[in-house]
C-alpha cells in the first residue's frame, strides 16, 4: 500500500476521560475533527470538517470533484496555513468556476446550488465505455485485506474509509470523518501523482449514495464496492453512467445493482 | 409514538432488480433519495438530498438549525412544489440572515462559510443549565424500543435515524439518507407543533460529530444518545455547552464523555 492509515500520527486521535456504563472513569481514543477553510485563488469556497492528515490532497480533490477545477487546470501552488486553519489553491489563471460563481452569487447568493447545477450538467456528458473488469475473488480479497488493515476505525471508530484499489490490491487507504473527504483526498492524491483511473476500483465503507456515484464518475473510476447499501438515485445515476456498483459486500455475499457485465 | 417510520409510504423505497453473489437475478428494496431546493423568501439557500417524506419539516428545521431563522421568527408559509422539487419558506419580514448573506456574498461569494461563522458565534452564547436527567434504565429502554421499531433501515438499509424521546419513550422517529436531515426534520416538527425541548432526549444512529452537537445545542435538547462513536471536537463543544453526550450505547454498554452529572 502506498498510503495506509497512519496510526503513528498522534494528532489524529485524542485520549479522553469519560465514564463507562458502571460510571467508572476510563480513557478512550476519540477521532479528531477540525475545521479547515478552503480558498480557490482569492475566492472563499467552503469550510470543511476533517481529521486533517492530508489537507493538500483534500483541497485539490474537493475542487476537482466539485468540478471547480478541471483535470487539465494548472495548479500553481497549494498553501496550507495551520495557524489560520486555511488552505489556498492557486491556479495559473482565474478558473471558469470563479466567473460563474461571481455572476450567480450576485443574483441568488447560492454558491452550493450553482455548484450542484454545474456538477449535474457535467455528469450527463460522462459515460464509461465497457472497459474495466472485476473478478469475484478480487471482491473477497479486497474486503478481507481492507478489513484486516490496522486503521483509525479499528482504533477509535466514528470514521469512514475509502480505498483506491487495482485488481485485488488496496493501494491508497484514506480515512476521514466524512466519506466525501476520504474520497476527495484520494482524488487529490491521484492528481498530484498523475495516477490513471480507468483500471482502478474503489472500495468504500460508506453507502452508495448519489454523491458517491457522482464523485466516482467524476474521477473516472468504473467500479465501486461498498460493504454498505444503496440509494435508488445512486443506482439510477450509476446505470446512466455505466458504472459498476457492488454493495452489501460482506463475507462471501455481495449485490450488484449496475454494470454487472464487468463482474467475472 | 407520534411519528414513526412510515413503511406504507411506497414512495420512500423502490424495488430494484440486481444480481447476488451467484449472479442470480433478484429484487431488493432500495431507499429513495431526491434533490429538493430550498428558498428563504426570494433567496436560494441550498439543494438537499432527502427521502422527502416531510419536506416542510425539513425546510423549517434546516433554517432553524443553521440559525437562518430564529425560534421567534414568524413563518408566514411553507410552500412545497413537487413539480419543481422546490420548497419556499416565507417569513413576515426579511430575515437578518438574508441581509448578512447579501453583504457577504458580494465580497466572498461564500454562503456556507458565512453560515458556519454565524452558527459558531451563536453557539458560544448557549450553555445548558443543569436541568434534565436520564436514568440508566431509560438508555436501555430507548435503545431496545427504537431498535425493535419496524423502520426503513430494517427494510432497506442505507439510512440514518434520529428519535426525539421523553423519559424512556420514543416520540418522533425520523429517518433520512443523511442524519443531518433526520435531525432537521425533528427540529421542524418541534417548531410547527410548539414542542418544548428542555425535558427531551435525542437518540441518533449516527456518530456524535461537532455537527450533531451544534444542532442539539441549537435545538436546546440537553441529552444525546448514540449507538455510534464520538469525535474529539464534538466532545469539546458538548463540554463547553454542558450537553450530555452518551455514545457507543449497545446492549448494556454505553460511554459518557460529557455532562455525566445528568446520568442517574
Amino acid at each position: 500500500m502506498k498510503i495506509k492509515p497512519n496510526l503513528n500520527n498522534s494528532s489524529l486521535t485524542r485520549k479522553i476521560f469519560g465514564f463507562d456504563e458502571s460510571l467508572k472513569k476510563k480513557k478512550i481514543d476519540v477521532i479528531e475533527e477540525r475545521p479547515v477553510t478552503l480558498f480557490l485563488n482569492d475566492q472563499e469556497i467552503v469550510t470543511m470538517m476533517t481529521i486533517n492528515d492530508y489537507p493538500e490532497y483534500l483541497a485539490l480533490g474537493y475542487l476537482l470533484n466539485q468540478n471547480m477545477i478541471g483535470t487539465r487546470t494548472k495548479v500553481e501552488s497549494v498553501e496550507y496555513h495551520p495557524d489560520l486553519s486555511t488552505i489556498v489553491v492557486r491556479t495559473n489563471k482565474i478558473t471558469d468556476y470563479e466567473e460563474k460563481l461571481k455572476k450567480k452569487t450576485i443574483t441568488s447568493g447560492c454558491a452550493q446550488g450553482t455548484v450542484y447545477g454545474n456538477l449535474m450538467e457535467n455528469f450527463k456528458k460522462l459515460r464509461f465505455k465497457n472497459n474495466g473488469k472485476i473478478k469475484k475473488s478480487w471482491i473477497y480479497d479486497l474486503s478481507k485485506k481492507i478489513n484486516l488493515t490496522p486503521s483509525l476505525y479499528l482504533k477509535a471508530g466514528a470514521i469512514h474509509g475509502c480505498v483506491l484499489c487495482q485488481r485485488n490490491n488496496p493501494i491508497v487507504y484514506m480515512e476521514d470523518v466524512g466519506r466525501h473527504n476520504a474520497i476527495d483526498k484520494i482524488a487529490g492524491y491521484m492528481k498530484a501523482n498523475k495516477i490513471s483511473s480507468s483500471n482502478k476500483i474503489f472500495y468504500t465503507t460508506g453507502r452508495l449514495t448519489s454523491e458517491m456515484v457522482v464523485k466516482s464518475v467524476q474521477m473516472r473510476i468504473p467500479i465501486v464496492i461498498s460493504r454498505s447499501g444503496f440509494t435508488a438515485w445512486g443506482v439510477e445515476l450509476a446505470r446512466k453512467a455505466n458504472l459498476t456498483l457492488i454493495g452489501r459486500a460482506k463475507g462471501k455475499k455481495f449485490f450488484v445493482l449496475s454494470g454487472e457485465k464487468r463482474v467475472e
